[in-house]
């Protein structure tokens, strides 16, 4: 059986990464990108990586969908601030019905993909990685990279409600598997999403707001307290969207990042190179869905407002 | 009939105004004073402002209580974050049973003053005023100046309850009155402590977290709303502790901080220069209060736990 093609939308440390270790897997990968198009179909692509390096001398590397071949799978990987910016990418790459995977972080991103790709199965992966571009197609993954996988319902999934895993979900987790990497598939892509807010929403905007690793804000108890107060107000806000999160897992998470090697969060990272904030899927996109189920989340709304202001200044 | 006598404790932007133009009105004033001890009785006080500069050249200044004489009044201007270790001046000071007043900011700041005067009235007062220290002696009068002045209950006051005034509070507003200030009495401190919060707990704990001015504060949406969002707890908080304030304060307070020259506010001033900051008396005490009082104020919580965070580190 042949393997499935896949085309990769973006060329950054997720995208980069994922899509070069399936091409080492043996699947077709074609990689969608502009900054780094030149570089990489020159000089190939590059991941550095404790678990092995990848390097791919030959990418099939394009600047736009008409020169791609269909493919099975279309994975979005550029942040969600740049997802308008590729709709009609995804639009062409998915006219066939190509499986369209969000591989970016917040909730409801699948829902602009889904509208251009109506004939396709969403899908919403998360990822838990460590990795940064350091250079044009050059990857430097530094730990992590497990993903998890649900279905986008284009009902909105109800409230509570959950979904046997489909065989579009069980196909990426087998290819990812068989790639060396950890996959697991969710059967509610949206609370798998509302968990995953439980470690963006402190981490990702105080680490901005307060200019602190991870480490410096497990460390002092003010800070401490507050990221443990924004994870269960995520909690309630999941809650209020028919999703119980489980108050161990607040533990679970302080703990973890404890144990965790000093971070800097991606949002941080971001705001240092002063690219725009992933702020709608992160913080606006929960607060409005939260908001829409009665719920009110003050120290996130609070937290959104200073983040808001941060990345204007930023990018003035 | 002679004019009442005064000590000052703290030669600051609000002790050396407020002495200095006390003095210039014809009132003994007696200075305590550490570091700038020295200058002073070499070079006296001195105070530029638009209404009028006042230089005072023979100033009574002391290092300590034991050469100060018996004064009707003692004005404790120091920041709240030094009360504790000016208190044995205070007991000292008051042993006679002179009026104490707190012209510090925050709430319950007259609470340990009253301990260790436990003959004396104790009165709150609340200072509008823009002003700075630019040296030894010198202080620098920018603008405003009113002040409002209230007796402290040593019963805490009760919930809503109001307090006719006071011989000693219309005392001391008719000697700064006749000083050239404005001066007014509040029939219940608590709920004027509270009304300056409105102001005070937004500004002063976001200039900080956002290295921002008034005026940057006012200007974007973000920034505005979670201005807004933090007095209208406030006004929670008081409303929790029996006091109520006119939601119509909140949209004046705006409209104000709008009009007024962009300003940096005294907190942002001390953590620029390392300086502790007042959280225990603008943040900690009526975040207290309201939870005594059953109400939680999640958006101020939040922010007193960023600024412990960044007080620690910034003094470290």
């Amino acid at each position: 059986m042949a393997q499935r093609s896949y085309a990769v939308v973006g060329l950054g440390a997720v995208g980069g990464f994922y899509g070069a270790e399936l091409a080492a897997a043996g699947h077709p990968v074609h990689f969608i990108a502009r900054s780094d198009h030149d570089h990489v179909q020159r000089c190939g692509l590059r991941v550095d990586s404790p678990t092995g390096d990848v390097v791919i001398d030959r990418v099939s590397v394009h600047r736009d969908a008409s020169s791609v071949p269909a493919v099975d799978v279309v994975i979005v990987a550029v942040k969600t601030t740049d997802t308008s910016g590729v709709l009609p990418l995804v639009e062409a790459l998915a006219a066939e019905g190509a499986t369209v995977v969000a591989m970016q972080n917040g909730l409801g991103v699948e829902e602009a993909l889904a509208t251009v790709a109506p004939r396709s199965t969403v899908l919403g992966a998360m990822c838990f990685l460590c990795s940064n571009k350091v250079g044009p197609g050059h990857i430097r993954h530094l730990d992590y990279g497990r993903v998890t996988v649900g279905e986008h319902r284009r009902d909105g999934g109800g409230r509570g409600a959950s979904l046997v895993g489909t065989a579009e979900v069980e196909a990426l987790v087998e290819d990812l598997r068989r790639a060396g990497l950890e996959a697991e598939a969710l059967y509610d892509l949206v609370a798998g999403r509302w968990r995953k807010l439980v470690w963006n929403i402190p981490y990702n905007g105080l680490s901005v707001v307060l200019d602190a690793g991870t480490d410096e804000l497990m460390a002092h108890p003010g800070s401490r307290r507050l990221v443990a107060a924004l994870m269960h107000e995520v909690l309630d806000g999941a809650a209020a969207c028919g999703r119980q999160i489980d108050p161990a897992f607040v533990a679970k998470m302080l703990a973890d990042t404890e144990a965790m090697t000093p971070y800097a969060t991606s949002m941080k990272l971001d705001f240092d190179a002063g690219r725009p904030l992933e702020l709608d899927a992160i913080y606006a996109a929960p607060l409005s869905a939260a908001a829409q189920a009665g719920c009110r989340l003050p120290r996130i709304e609070a937290l959104h407002d200073q983040l808001r202001f941060l990345d204007a200044r930023n990018r003035r």
